[in-house]
């Protein structure tokens, strides 16, 4: 099936000293699989001429591709483009536009270029560029006796962004081939991937050209979809009827594609039907709200968001009810709802939503155990409480209350179910990273 | 690269495909580095007995301990052992003992025990088993010409589990530390990677027993200070005098050490000085307050947090003067004071804090390009605001802004410098040095 193998080397000293979880490997050998090329190998490499150049050698002799990350920054220890260049025996040569690039970039930023960031304009010669709108490093290509070498920037979202704009375009016109490959990726939230996996394994399981690939980023759960077919139209046909089996199969599950997360997703809900909405959080403490305002223009439909974390502030900032917190706990249906309809009246919003709950590590009771969640929602159809039963880690219990919350909004935006009393069923070990 | 130089290997189709993001390989190479052996490579390769042989070939005669994990189960996929025992000429041979915790774990769990799972008990011939307390593939240790390699399951928690209580104390009994190795890491804001560089590079440039490291963690920069000695005594000594001499350079960017945040580092401040905060937000839009609140029993000090989007909500819940939000606009020098001194003021608290900036990439002009960002801040002695100006992307000028305005709260209560109308010299491509 495979078109050839690839490397993937990522490089740097902080990998090798367990600093970092390297995502970029992962990342990279995913998008590989999309054009047919198998990765066969993963090295990471401190920041060692030595160490680097066998990589190079011994990937440019035995792979088809090699990806590499890390080593292009402005510092001393960055001495990929060096190495590169010395190992494949290319000098080393300064390139002008690269170099305007960089300056440019400092000035926008109203910086002095350093002597170090100009060095990051030095490629071997005969490398191709690539560009790099998001720092100053650009990437560069380099073609060793038939073997193509990207050499990419460490940081994530300077690599995926290069990845998908400079590296697989230049793969996709060179890897000639007639099988024809397509995937896409969904974004669900409220099933662990083991569940997922179960409830869609037969989909696939006696088809060997048809794939699903299951990913946490938490707290969603990523399903890529991936088809072959003979050509471009069979393998578009078969990816259209299988996604749409996948998708019937998980329903309401499914928030949306690729890289959009659910607050921009319900963003575009509220702009497209002119709504405006107001929040109040006690245990996400604004994560909800950090996260409608990392859209941009989120302004136009988020009037408030108060984290009430005092019951003082509840009762004076949203008019609930002293007696009630006495009577039912911060933590409560009644509360939630009152916290809800009070955000909404203040603001006169369309929509007030509230989430109260124990986020942990501390506040848990026999009655309400750390990861108890009420999420409140008023709109002009009256106001809901929800209750939630989460999980036991602070953080995760921020990140899921603000998720549910959220998804509950999707859903009564779009007409969807609300969800049933075991939702979501994500257990927190399906968030880590395996 | 050392003389307990590591290698760790990971096996598995899985990660080839980037289906997982490995973090076994991070956790290994840190405990790793606890015993003063440094990881020098990181391989993943796929369940093929060809390439797993040639790597567990190369890694016994290059390196003095190789940690290899997966391919332990039961599948067929999970040729590990078999692999092991051909690539270095041994038997295959059933260890009873292993084959009765399998079964045990089996009835344990009320399941029937398959021939595939009796297969988790064969080791090759001289192999010393690890027990693996929570699953049913143990581990084992072979010890090839000197050099230790040691098998475990790929499943983290049982990987972590069986690397601390099977693994690192065979290695601290066999290995003898010839050199020691200490480091420390340093967390600093408030200026960029290239800048450190060169701020501190003639401190080690001519030692080749220390190494400074540096890494961003936006909006953080580490810098890890790493040196040799001959003993344990001669490292610390040696750590202990050139820590403090790059502590020295760095002054007040120093925020802390290791993986403790600024919103830790305040909130113990806080604490321990019996202090309550509030907070008005606009550009940040709950992501200071998220932050804050991210850290257990933040209850304690933080009362409130408003995030007034809107300037209708500035003036009515924070007693903003509408004549200055018109006269000078929402993003200016007297709004972010009225901003902290109505949340503080409101709450009765002891620090207001408001930040109110063009997060981008709209709402920019002439004179407040996107990135401008003033900070409020109202305490018992006064009310301040300064002017910052970070950098052009939305979601790093939300993570600058609640950085600047912590490290701010931090500065005064540490009773250091104000930041200087330069600061933060950090610049979102900055990363790039990964």
């Amino acid at each position: 099936m495979s078109r050839g193998n690839a490397w993937v080397v990522t490089i740097g000293n902080e990998l090798l000293r367990g600093e970092i979880v390297d995502s970029n490997k992962s990342f990279l050998s995913e998008r590989l699989l999309d054009l047919e090329l198998e990765a066969t190998r993963h090295v990471s490499v401190p920041d060692e001429p030595e160490a680097i150049a066998e990589i190079l050698r011994d990937g440019a002799s035995r792979a088809r591709v090699v990806l590499v990350s890390g080593g292009l920054g402005p510092t001393r220890d960055d001495i990929t483009s060096e190495t590169a260049a010395k190992t494949f025996g290319r000098a080393l040569v300064r390139d002008p536009e690269a170099l305007r690039h960089i300056q440019a970039y400092f000035s926008s930023a109203g910086r002095q270029m350093t002597e170090n960031n100009a060095t990051q304009a030095d490629f071997p010669e005969g490398a191709e560029i690539l560009e790099n709108p998001l720092g100053t490093a650009p990437g560069f290509m380099l073609d060793v006796d038939g073997c193509l070498l990207f050499f990419m920037p460490g940081v994530p979202r300077e690599l995926y962004r290069m990845t998908d704009e400079e590296v697989l375009p230049r793969l996709r016109a060179r890897i000639e081939g007639t099988a024809a490959v397509r995937s896409v990726l969904l974004r669900t939230f409220g099933m662990g991937e083991s569940n997922l996996d179960r409830l869609l394994d037969d989909l696939v399981r006696d088809d060997p050209a048809a794939e699903l690939g299951f990913r946490t980023q938490f707290p969603d759960n990523l399903v890529r979809v991936l088809v072959r077919g003979e050509d471009a139209a069979a393998a578009e046909a078969k990816l259209a009827s299988l996604s749409a089996q996948v998708r019937e199969r998980l329903g309401d599950l499914v928030v949306g594609e690729g890289e959009r997360h659910l607050e921009e997703i319900v963003g575009e809900l509220l702009r497209e039907r002119a709504l405006t909405i107001a929040l109040a959080e006690s245990c996400t403490g604004g994560l909800l709200s950090s996260r409608l305002t990392d859209v941009p223009g989120s302004s136009d439909y988020l009037l408030e968001s108060l984290v009430t974390y005092s019951n003082r502030s509840k009762i004076r900032d949203l008019g609930v009810s002293a007696a009630d917190i006495e009577a039912y706990g911060a933590v409560s249906d009644p509360v939630a709802r009152q916290m809800a309809e009070g955000v909404r009246t203040r603001n006169g919003a369309d929509i007030g939503v509230a989430i109260t709950g124990v986020a942990g590590p501390g506040g848990g009771t026999e009655a309400k155990p750390v990861g108890t969640v009420y999420v409140g929602l008023a709109d002009a159809e009256g106001t809901r409480s929800r209750h939630y039963q989460l999980v036991q880690e602070r953080t995760r219990n921020k990140q899921l209350a603000a998720q549910v919350a959220l998804d509950w909004v999707r859903r009564r935006l779009l007409g969807l179910e609300d969800h049933d009393e075991n939702f979501p069923r994500v257990r927190i070990h399906e968030g880590t990273a395996r």
